[in-house]
């Protein structure tokens, strides 16, 4: 199948090298909003201009689109769902139900169809999620983010005026993720579950105490965590934090048994280098799904709770049940 | 949805449990080789004579088999499943294809449905080797089981001349499952993976010696194995050896990058103080999917591989991307 990525930054280098390593799969090439001639990528695939992408639409089975959850999706999705089979990773939790409703009104009037949604969290976590609450309905669940470098942080740190440069990680409590772990269904706090280590890159005569403050007060981003905040030198963060690793852990506990006699836990963890490119991996195989599904006559939009698991597979139906069952 | 539970051990009961506590299942009652007057339920469900199910067909949705790999499901699925959507366990992963092939044509000439091999190994164990390896084409992965009883294992030692009772515990070597995280994938020979334990309640008068050495050579069950015997008695084996606790861990370590320069690891685990309670509310969970499958129009037989993640919980769609996504 053609694959086009629509958004070349982290993430769409992510589905580049995904899509290039896919024995089934052909990358078409980027399409950005930049000037194609000043894009250089990683594998040497062509770069277009994204506003001529419905020029390429007979040579393209399914677009991924690469772009941020703020402002480019909510417009990008629907926009692109119009004319083409669209998979995203639309990470915006609270928002979820008013993009699918947004992309499944484009895509069922097109008849196309569009995976929203997906990755590792929302996507491979809140599947294991799903599987895990299926399983045991009578429980609790509980999603640890980390260690790892939470962007989206780091770019409301450098916001900050006097910041030139940071990286925060976000860092599970080991006794709140033993506490989940136990069975006892505990309740957590923000404050419990985790903590945020911020590396800053100070400009030239600013005021640290200011930064400092202004990142540990910041609402919604630092003010109910216990941070910490470490001023280095530019060089430092470059040589010692220049990667995007990540990861986490979701846990249920719950019970089983007519009277909930049995306790049971179930955890799903990711431990990953370069979260960019696991999620452009995650996001390749839900392109793979998305043919798939579009061939068989589905239009309108889905999330992964929605993908017969084997469709995500190059392996065939026969080959999954012999070798990975 | 109405569900019926056929053959009443260990699993039954775990089935019987879980379909009792789920808010959109009925159960119809159990139906049993044995004389159904001899049977008293957990619950106070009606037993009924399996040879009789036929004449219920018309008050019951989803048959849930709970009967042994080895001889009763081979024979039962497809004959259920000419009348019946039904769901099995059925876990002898080398005679999946044949068993796949019999229920499908025995479902698909009936216009029914079949859900086989579902649980956690096959089950949810197959289904986290086939995500993480849609997400890490490149890698290897790894399957602990344990610490848990191993109920066929258990069985093989009680075959044994001199044996009153055993229970036998699979044990995962934690260097080895080091070894698995590491994403080094290395090669794991049977022995480097698991060690086995077994507790023997020996007759009066029976030849120890003979017994250990009948157990620890015995081929393909114990023979690969750092295997030892701890000769215990039967009030010691009923005081702390009664339960089914089980368990495991799937691992897959992968690389993503162009080059493959970045590591990755996902881990999928499980700890179960009752192996049949969970193993039957997973069944359960997988009736409801069954039934919503069957309803769709769908006939044959399927696993879990095959099944639309959100099919499997009593909440709608929207309240999965609502809350759980």
């Amino acid at each position: 199948m053609k694959v086009a990525i629509a958004g070349y930054g982290n993430l769409g280098r992510g589905v580049e090298a995904a899509v290039t390593n896919a024995p089934d799969m052909e990358l078409v090439g980027v399409f950005t909003r930049r000037d194609p001639s000043a894009v250089k990528t990683v594998t040497g695939a062509p770069a277009y201009k994204i506003v001529d992408i419905d020029d390429h639409a007979d040579r393209i089975d399914v677009v991924v689109i690469c772009g941020g959850s703020a402002t480019d999706l909510p417009q990008q999705t629907p926009e692109l769902a119009k004319h083409f089979v669209v998979v995203d990773s639309f990470d915006t939790h609270a928002n979820i139900p008013t993009h699918f409703a947004n992309v499944d009104a484009a895509a069922r009037e097109a008849g196309t169809l569009g995976i929203i949604s997906c990755g590792w969290d929302p996507g491979l976590f809140s599947l294991a999620r799903l599987y895990a609450s299926a399983a045991l309905p009578q429980g609790a669940d509980y999603t640890f983010w980390g260690r790892g470098v939470s962007q989206g942080h780091s770019d409301a740190i450098r916001r900050i005026p006097g910041v030139a440069d940071a990286r925060q990680y976000t860092v599970p409590v080991e006794s709140a993720v033993q506490a989940a772990r136990s069975g006892k269904n505990p309740e957590l706090t923000t404050r419990q579950k985790h903590t945020r280590e911020c590396f800053v890159v100070a400009e030239e005569g600013a005021d640290l105490e200011a930064i400092e403050k202004a990142i540990v007060t910041m609402p919604n981003y630092f003010a109910d965590y216990d941070t910490t905040v470490t001023f280095i030198s530019q060089e430092e963060l470059n040589k010692n934090h220049a990667g995007l690793p990540h990861g986490g852990t979701v846990i249920r506990s719950g019970r089983t048994g007519v009277d909930g006699e049995y306790a049971n836990t179930v955890e799903f963890s990711l431990s990953l280098d370069s979260n960019p490119h696991f999620t452009g991996s995650v996001l390749a195989s839900v392109a793979r799904a998305a043919y798939r599904m579009h061939e068989e006559g589905k239009t309108g939009a889905y999330t992964m709770f929605d993908i017969p698991p084997a469709l995500l597979s190059p392996l065939s139906a026969e080959e999954l049940r012999a070798h990975l069952m």
